[in-house]
């Protein structure tokens, strides 16, 4: 739980390369299961790079959900948000749910106060309208107005857990973009970085030349003239 | 069906209570099932507050379901809408049905003409570009663009009804916002209207607090000490 | 599959008729199932006519879904893609899956290359915020960042599938605009923007006579008086 | 609502007819939406047929649906019930909710004592092992504990409702077998019954023939030999 | 976690009372979701009670759900099995997932040959044949041949889990009938188990009355005149 | 799509190992995704062995869905039924549906008569008491009255298809039994029938060992000991 840091050179590279790129590494990997799928960017302009802390609801029961113990300050919801480290990504088991929020901005706020380098909850949240002009990246299934007792009860952090589909274990690094996020294995992420950021190099030049024309065959995957002409432009883009 | 008008200070107030606040008071209140959850805004800024006018679909049958019938004036879909009245919300149980359209641009514009206060439908609108230009708020799944009859039928209206997984009683009060729906039983409008424009103002003080740096704990619910302060905050505020 | 092309003033009506004109046209004629209910438009400010070219994917095998072969030329999806004739849809059978992209920037600029009208999946696309730059309309359940072998496989083209829900043939007529897409069977094709562009006008008459005051009843449908207003209104119009 | 006695010939050929012949002749007829796909036999070896008495749900409010509210005589869940008429099937419209029973061995026995015909719910039933050896057609789509209240609210009888996809008229005809429920609009009724049993007479021939070795094609549907035979056949069984 | 034991007159109880009346218990102190939805019996002629022994899953990741980690002793699925004691349920939340079983006959035999009472899957079981022979109560989605870790990796046992929508904490009470599971809050065990025998018993007499030919009025609810009739029977009965 | 037929060993193999086992030796392969999840055995106590012959739908269309068509020799269902080999299985993409059967008695006695091996359905059949009685494993989600057109088209044999989320190539392996069916990549079919039938001894070994109290460490997977004494009971068992 308390692995060394990442590399500044990892995460620079992670913060510029699309999480598609990302994804198609860890596949390549053998990681087949590894995007949020269901977690939509409520700021789709913004991008987003953490690690993990994670947070875990379970079903509401009647007698335990209620205002009078959310509140505490143990509570396993706020003790988290309380706990979040600058750089760490809040990752939120919201079961799936579409009819209850697991927080606002009032929450947001202050994640991003702390540090946090976002938010990411298979569930949804509420006051989106507002959470939009945070400048501070939150991932969720849409937007839901009720309050979370309605719903669930949070019971653990700092445990893996399951998001959208994808285990997620605390320290893993969290990358978002517009396309959506994927969990990165901690220990792979050295690696998808810098293979990463190769490949989005070259489809940035395969881009420009598709627009211009040429066909995929030959292009992409390069054969050997189109990955020296690539290997002359990126020089030239320095 | 003819109660009371609701008091113009209850209107006012729900007019800018966040649905957030207002399922909070009326799950406070022990009402856990309120949000209306897939009806999602056409015109995210804008905001409704209305009586419910309730209108009910069926599946469509291939006899029935024709434009020789649901053509007629006293069809119920077409009934229900001229009988709008000032201030009323056309609430639609369109069964969860995404491949068809409950109406578009030339309904929601009568609505509009007629002094509604908006639409809310369990299912989906065709036109989608166009309302969005009426200044008119509608809630919605989603677009498609199919007849109704090509799925449903209208059997009723002024009858109570389920919309995405809510009762809404004829006369019941919606309220919506960015984050989506609430059904509000008529009773509790006076009370949730009054409490929730208290806790709304409560939140907004805290959100700032928030944004300045503070723990949640101690500040959201408030101590003795951030109530003080805020009641200081409010009485400068006005 | 080389039936006669489209005549030119098929094409221009099916340009200007909304997406809900031509399905309830279609409805008149029998047909309930032609809208493909999930394929939202990535960019609703453009329009989208065309002939489907259509591709086929089944779910990945481990063994068989790996890069080594889908970047072969005869891949199906690349051999599809390659294939396109001016003026057609590209459209995909993607299993309605969530968790994996057809494709993204580099097939989409492909096909714009090529003279495509468009793109349609059932599954989803990466580098979403790349392809709303694109002014090529694509239609999509969402985005996706992993590539699709972690999830499909491509098998056929130039053959019959489903999409969304909706059977469509090689050579049928897809039209798309903000409320989503309709599949026309061919031989209808030139019937239902003939009544289309009909039923367009006189709605377009009618939400202004809506807009200004007029009930439904006897404007919508019109009576004989509207219907004789239409006409006057429709030749000022030109 | 009071329509003329179905014919006891009717009643009799729909009482051995099978759900699949019968939904054939409909399709025939150009309905494609008449079985109630999720209504599955609790008692598979029993057959149903009988008149439609239809029931609907919402869902439960917390202040209405109490046991104080749905025990009183009127509450529509008891007053459909106690008003049941030989012949009659109970249709409810159940929300397709898993998890809460409409009512289990009390009221079936109830129904089954005033002579009812049978009941088709869209959601679950109670007591399932006891309802299985009350020799009483139970359509649901499986078990379920919990009392109705927990998730719905009797509203309505006597109205169209939909059930598990499908119209349901009062006074419409069930049918039930093995495979499921068929609805049969009433007016159709005496049609379906007497071409649905001819076919049910040439599909046992085919079947022996079939069993037998012949090939489909020739068989089924049958040839001028075939027929000439399924002729003779017929004659000699009476 | 190690609360006093329940009582053996309690146990007796739970052991003959329906889980329909238990859930009617239960709704009527306020608990409206105690009912596993979705876990049905693999042998519905069998009945459970018995104490919560949770044991949690997460999505599996290609690098952890490998044979090597899962058959070491201290993986969670294993420990959680070998720490069984007589009485308890083993309850897993399996993630609602058909397409891996979580176990099959080996692990069933060895909680049975440990006094287990039986065990609770949100998901589904391998050889179901086989657990139909063993006399040992599970409740499961259904069957599915694929080794869980195709799906999933065991994280934690003994802590609060959401198994089919329901809170399960260790200790709570699980009690199995042909129609489901029912979780019961310990603290409530030996009330609802007390009212709930009560209640069986009248609903017995009720069914009684019912198939004799008493309306549902004045019998369910007794009115005083049954409930005198009914305290005869009881006495009678002994 | 002619390989050489499996040898006679092989096939005997795969009738007595479990879909279980067979499962667990793709998986430890590296195919996490070979079980046909949903297709649940009509007959439970019959096994299936076979080689597929696949069968493919579409959504119906309501000019192309019709009985003048369907019936004809060479409509893909048709052709693809009389052209059944002796040990084939028909597997049929019937898109998940639950609404329409994809056939029914006729057309499976007649693959019985064909000597094919099974039938496995991603989607439902008709029929369903009166296949029971067949002797002939049906895999199906279920039973349905409608005939195939109100939904599905067939327009393709013998090409890939996918079934129940699962590939399925002509020529792969098909194995069922009472939990399901899995589908064995056709070059491993020799591989996993020889691994399988060695697991499947062992675990038979363990179950007894369990049943007679050992503990699972130790026991499954194998020690030393356990192991030792396993090739002694198989040496006994012969």
């Amino acid at each position: 739980m308390n692995p060394a840091p990442l590399a500044t050179e990892t995460l620079e590279r992670l913060r510029r390369v699309a999480t598609a790129t990302l994804t198609t590494q860890l596949f390549k990997l053998g990681f087949r299961n590894t995007f949020l799928s269901g977690a939509k960017p409520v700021s789709p302009e913004l991008r987003m790079v953490g690690e993990a802390l994670t947070l875990r609801f379970v079903p509401a029961r009647e007698d335990l959900a209620v205002f009078d113990n959310i509140t505490k300050p143990d509570y396993p919801q706020r003790a988290a948000i309380e706990s979040c480290q600058p750089g760490q990504v809040l990752v939120v088991d919201g079961r799936g749910v579409e009819s209850a929020a697991i927080g606002g901005d009032i929450y947001m706020s202050r994640l991003k106060a702390l540090g946090a380098a976002g938010c990411v909850v298979d569930g949804c949240v509420r006051d989106f309208a507002s959470i939009r002009t945070l400048d501070f990246p939150v991932y969720a299934r849409g937007a839901a107005s009720p309050p979370h007792p309605a719903r669930h009860l949070a019971v653990d952090w700092n445990v893996p857990i399951g998001c959208c589909g994808v285990l997620v274990m605390p320290g893993d690094i969290l990358v978002g973009d517009a396309d959506g996020v994927v969990c990165i294995p901690r220990h792979l992420a050295e690696e998808v970085a810098r293979t990463g950021a190769d490949l989005d190099d070259l489809e940035a030049f395969v881009l420009e030349r598709i627009k211009a024309g040429a066909a995929v065959p030959g292009t992409y995957p390069p054969n050997e003239k189109t990955r020296a002409e690539y290997e002359v432009w990126r020089k030239k883009r320095g």
